[in-house]
């Protein structure tokens, strides 16, 4: 019996691999995972095209009664379903981990993810420094965190994928226009001129999804401007190569 | 009529998504870029699974003779496949922009590629730092620049991955020993100690086919160990938080 960590990837329920998707097929129980990422469908259309239940695992779930997926494994296929990889943008290595100790078959199947499909704006993937991501502030939480690694990765001459908060429970999905405002006032208090209004980012939103915007410009050309739905990320360029270049160029219109 | 770039993932038919595979129904002309990497399986299996037959587009058809693959997407569906993302290791960026110069229409259907199926090792993938390759040596070029790319990583406790070089055309692929014999090598002419024979490095084979194989331990210990058929890569662990510790301590017997 086998716990399957699928990966769904990024736009609709025909995203899934034709492996995954036997997976599901074959598993008596099948669990969505529900806080880290969302799909730009409803759950409702996912149970149709696989004609399975799916039981929403919300963190608490997954992180406090991780019992409710593990103990079935044993003699049951059960699936986990992941928005993107299984191991991207955050991880489900805990939950693995556990599986292993108890002795659980894991077959993990891996999908597009945001870390990789961002190639899709023209900078080589290989180019990027490490990846930061920008939480909402709250009170006497106001983290610097991506600035400073804005700063070592512009340094470096690399680029940075900046993931953007996403607080599923209460349906806030951070907007580039957000992410953009964060990072003005870490400068406000910095000042070390990292984030200027004159600086070349990139605002993508709903990457791998029919109607995904990729939309190149300065702070000042990008912080008003209207991406649509959630899920948004951005990039903030590193040293630019001539056919990183012109591949900017076509989304700057 | 669209230009399909289509990534397969990494291991076998399965892993295309279902999308993926509806494009290649679809389409009148189907390529498989035959040079950047390889699927676990040949292409003859393939071209019964999609029951298409496939063209393969090695690097002189792909960067010198694109027109044979652009000109009949101007009337036809034609499919471009790519083993992993189609924007993942090595970028097709040059061919996507000569299709958008040319009116053409371009639909890119993501996957899994090795840029984010290391997940699976347990480290964190926001944790990484730029990712650098491990090209054989030849004459005249004894490129050192993966030591700088690790030791710049590391001095930021950043983990490296390493894709090693492919020749597709001579049917050679470094292993994970050369890779580590290389790094060996420039650390004689450096002598930094970035590369020491107590590193912990991870080694991994084949990642996302059935038989792939993930193994954590010195350079010493791992220099001689067999990983078995093509592709492999190097990771070199940054800081370790306790969680990618737990993970590493799998992969170590």
């Amino acid at each position: 019996m086998t716990l399957y960590f699928i990966g769904l990837g990024l736009g609709d329920e025909k995203d899934i691999s034709v492996k995954g998707l036997d997976a599901i097929k074959k598993s008596e129980l099948v669990f969505l995972e529900s806080y880290t990422s969302l799909l730009g469908i409803k759950e409702k259309e996912l149970e149709k095209f696989y004609n399975k239940k799916i039981i929403l695992a919300d963190r608490n779930l997954v992180e406090k009664e991780a019992e409710k997926i593990l103990e079935p494994a044993k003699d049951k296929d059960v699936a986990f379903l992941v928005v993107g990889d299984p191991f991207g943008a955050t991880t489900h290595t805990d939950l693995f981990l556990r599986a292993k100790e108890k002795g659980i078959n894991v077959e993990i199947i891996h999908n597009a993810s945001i870390m990789n499909a961002v190639g899709e704006v023209g900078l080589e993937l290989y180019k990027y420094g490490k990846t930061t991501s920008i939480p909402y502030w709250e009170k006497n939480f106001e983290p610097e965190t991506p600035y400073d690694v804005i700063k070592m990765n512009k340094a470096n001459g690399l680029h940075t994928l900046c993931l953007l908060d996403i607080k599923a429970d209460k349906e806030r999905f951070m907007t580039v226009n957000e992410g953009l405002q964060i990072l003005k006032k870490i400068e406000d208090k910095r000042k070390e001129k990292v984030i200027t209004d004159n600086l070349l980012v990139i605002g993508v939103a709903r990457i791998g999804q029919d109607n995904q915007v990729i939309k190149v410009g300065t702070i000042k050309e990008l912080e008003n401007f209207d991406f649509g739905g959630q899920l948004h990320s951005l990039i903030i360029p590193g040293k630019l190569q001539i056919v990183e270049e012109e591949a900017l160029e076509i989304y700057k219109k």
